[in-house]
């Protein structure tokens, strides 16, 4: 794959849409029943019948009241591509019944999404329940095309980046969070997705070198164990000088000078008896590794022994460098109590400093990084840290604690008529016709409630009382004065239609859209304990219409 | 992505390799740290010291006491054609210090993978914690690089593969399953690669076009609820003839006889009452698919009511196609009480079968889909139910019940030095050394013991009794005599080494695998609840290397 099928954002002027980020996102990425279903439309004559869909969620996950939006990007880049080459007729053609038509493979080859518009809530807002996300018009056998890949591409983008938003809640703001998921996610681009989206919800860094580059995430980085136990002995060592970091000297023999230091720290009286005697293969690698990055140096200090090996290890390594002018990076913990051990390095650095007078020594940074989450960062907090910078991999990208959203894409109206899913469980009822929505801002600024109403309704006004009803809850309704009245859906693809699609965001502006929009959130619908459930409403004319099309619809039943 | 780069298996006499499904898979898809430890190593002299690295886990997945392994075929995959492009140098270039030297870019220009080795269990095998599932061997700044693709490549992979595997073992091996999880999938190719990977567990089809057309799995899929409600009444049916199986005749007004039998079926003695007037879009729904798909009628019959609507006008469709030759092919559930609903559609089609004499009529195929999982498949045949195909999604490619597998690498041995990773918890100790493994098979066939061995050890004979001992508690040893010996690790790739490596098996070939291994084991390790844990175990030597090793290179704390 080609940077120049990377992500060209912010270029309205132009544009010029680029495909998928993974050239895996193919028109083929859907479900077979699309492709029969096409047919279907096609055989009665249905597939030109312009239909209006809602892809929205029924369910904040992580036990939350709130949701990132994201992945919006991916799916314009789909559509604006969206095009079946020979190859991939040939293969529906194989993949379906030898009794359809030919003709009806034609019809495949010529379609495209020039007659499909899309809207949608912008990429990196907070978003809630039945709400839709995108509205997608259009030909009913294309937008049903659609179905698969959009909600593929919305899920996991918005799942991942709303776990992202929940870590940096619980981490709080003066924290570095960096996403190490890569090897643990679900397969390379649940790896390269988490790294994109977590770092809309709030994240600062990746590991993933692949995607920093196609999308100019910062990279973070430095050794492992492997590293640390590659080294049998300081004797290893052959290229020991180091130039100061002014250039004005150099230290012939760095590792003595490490060695030097050690010595001394473990006969300071105030950490006396803290350690013996420190693991040789670990002085060794930490020497090598400040001796190819000075200015950078970060070690992994728990190999074989935090505070009687690690630590120590690193500070004579770190103090060594401070002679020549650097000042070490800091050390990262991967194991035990991060609590106990984060606290222990500080004590030991604070007493460095103070021992040695080395400037800042005590401020070092501290990085955690085994097995964190929600929980674990909580427990943290409580019990009282000295970590700088959390790394947060498994529970981060795979979304251990609720591994799916559960998007969907129903059918809210075709040729006009307004069209209804019933379900024996309520909460499953699709709310019918083309809608608008639109969050109504109170006096503290903060955001009331979502309401939803049909298309030639008149929007809510500033300062005006407008009733909001739950959907489904007859007994459910408030009335709300708006101080400020926010329209959702945006248009972002027009195909021919000669309106007008919003710019696709740069990656910056979706994760700084998203920072504030959390930012703007009431306190309570946030907290990790009972949060308050955001309210999201209808208005009193669409509650009258979906109840009237769902005793229409609805057969009645009869008890014997 | 073109199908030229999709699998070519079983082409050993070439030994074309083709790069990896995902094109997103390139030598980039790793950690920064690989490049950072790639500099140090390279700027210590040290970066063609050769190591070996194993691939393992260390626990099974879902409370299980087995795991398949998958992904090995993506690794070699990558490895084969393993190459920085000049775009990618000057990107890690640009992500390192400034201080780094040029002729690092050099050396990483010259990498590939000619001087590595790849050892590894056979794709689609039951597999067991600690026993490396790979090893790899060779120069030790290359193989750091592939740690973070391979672990990716593999933990998923393996994970996705165990989950089909369990779920198969709940529904039995007479039920069709088909995956249905592309939408739910964490991103792309979390979505294709579980269709693979579920494949090689065991699963029969998938909804998912891109993986049928990259692997030739098979496809399955029909319609959905929007198919149902995007029609209004049977009045939009404007094509309503339709030629029989045989071609013989033509029903001009295929929906008059729908609607005939629609009102034969309600009259019915044995179903009276049981529904009175059905859907009429739903009608008109199944009939307009029908005479789309006169050999393939299968259709969602939930969208307003499964018994009082869907049944009966799924019925009606089916005996008019049944009039003119064709066989229906089912119904699919995809809410409510699926126990109950599929029993209450087997009586009705029963019923029918009995009151018309269609022969097959009783039979016809219930699937089922609406979030099933391992606990709800269980449920439903302790329950009781008619369901004979299943389609499975949210839970089985998320992996729901636990979204990762904690695949790690560690390294066991540099300059034919053999090196252990310590850590305060015990089961995070690595096993080291280069090292073979056997599976021992017991008198009645069954599998009975893993054991691992130094490699220049003598290999366990059959008929030899050979003490196997747990590698870390010193009281869990047992004698085997082994009726049959397998040497687990096998070649793979073999750079320019002159071995002979193995072939990669075709896709089918690695299912069969995996479904034949799988039958191969004692039910105990098997059962869904408290299964017995598989032994693994070292030999006499290695346990005690290992001893020596962890006392040598830990330090003797010192209680204060």
């Amino acid at each position: 794959m080609d940077k120049a099928n990377g992500p060209k954002n912010g270029d309205c002027s132009t544009r010029v849409i680029h495909g998928p980020t993974n050239p895996m996102v193919t028109p083929l990425l859907t479900d077979l029943y699309q492709f029969t279903m096409a047919y279907a439309y096609w055989k009665a004559g249905k597939h030109n019948e312009r239909a209006v869909f809602d892809l929205y969620f029924r369910k904040n996950p992580f036990g939350g009241e709130y949701t990132i939006f994201a992945g919006l990007e991916e799916c314009i880049r789909l559509i604006a591509n969206f095009k079946f080459t020979e190859e991939e007729i040939s293969f529906i053609k194989k993949s379906l019944p030898s009794s359809c038509e030919d003709a009806f493979y034609n019809y495949l080859r010529g379609i495209d999404c020039s007659d499909v518009e899309v809207y949608a809530i912008s990429e990196g807002s907070v978003v809630f329940p039945k709400v839709p996300l995108v509205r997608v018009e259009g030909p009913v056998a294309v937008v049903q095309l659609l179905e698969t890949p959009f909600v593929n591409l919305i899920n996991y983008a918005s799942l991942v980046a709303t776990n992202a938003a929940r870590h940096r809640f619980v981490a709080g703001k003066s924290k570095i969070l960096l996403e190490f998921g890569l090897r643990r996610a679900q397969g390379p681009d649940g790896g390269i997705s988490a790294s994109k989206y977590s770092y809309i919800g709030g994240f600062d860094a990746t590991s993933n070198v692949a995607a920093g580059r196609l999308f100019g995430i910062p990279l973070r980085g430095t050794h492992s164990h492997a590293f640390v136990s590659s080294f049998m002995s300081p004797d290893e060592i052959i290229h020991k000088s180091l130039r100061s970091s002014d250039g004005s000297r150099t230290c012939e023999d760095f590792l003595s000078a490490v060695q030097m230091w050690l010595n001394k720290i473990q006969w300071l009286p105030s950490l006396h008896g803290s350690f013996g005697e420190t693991n040789q293969s670990e002085l060794a690698a930490f020497t090598s590794y400040a001796l190819a990055f000075p200015s950078d140096f970060l070690a992994l200090v728990d190999t074989y022994d935090v505070i009687r090996s690690g630590v120590p290890n690193f500070c004579a390594v770190a103090l060594a460098l401070s002679d020549l002018g650097y000042q070490a990076k800091g050390i990262r913990l991967d194991s035990g109590d991060l609590a106990y051990l984060s606290c222990e390095a500080r004590k030991f650095f604070m007493a460095i400093e103070k021992e040695f007078g080395v400037p800042g020594f005590g401020k070092i940074n501290i990085s955690a990084s085994n097995d964190l989450n929600e929980e674990t960062l909580d427990a943290l907090n409580k019990q009282g840290h000295e970590v700088d910078v959390f790394g947060i991999g498994t529970y981060l990208v795979t979304c251990y604690a609720q591994a799916a959203l559960g998007c969907v894409f129903k059918l809210v109206e075709i040729n006009n008529q307004p069209r209804i899913k019933l379900s024996e469980d309520v909460s499953k009822v699709s709310i019918p016709c083309k809608k608008r929505s639109f969050r109504l801002y109170g006096k503290e600024g903060y955001p009331l409630v979502d309401i939803m109403s049909g298309e030639n309704e008149p929007p809510p006004k500033v300062g005006e009382r407008i009733l909001c009803r739950h959907p489904f809850n007859e007994s459910k309704r408030a009335y709300v004065v708006p101080q400020q009245v926010e329209e959702l859906l945006k248009c972002y693809w027009t195909g021919k239609s000669g309106k007008t699609a919003e710019c696709l965001p740069a990656l910056k502006d979706i994760r700084d859209r998203c920072i504030k929009q959390l930012e703007k959130m009431r306190p309570d619908h946030m907290r990790r304990l009972n949060p308050t459930p955001y309210k999201v409403s209808v208005s009193a004319k669409l509650y009258d219409f979906i109840h009237f099309l769902w005793l229409n619809e609805a057969p009645v039943g009869e008890l014997q």
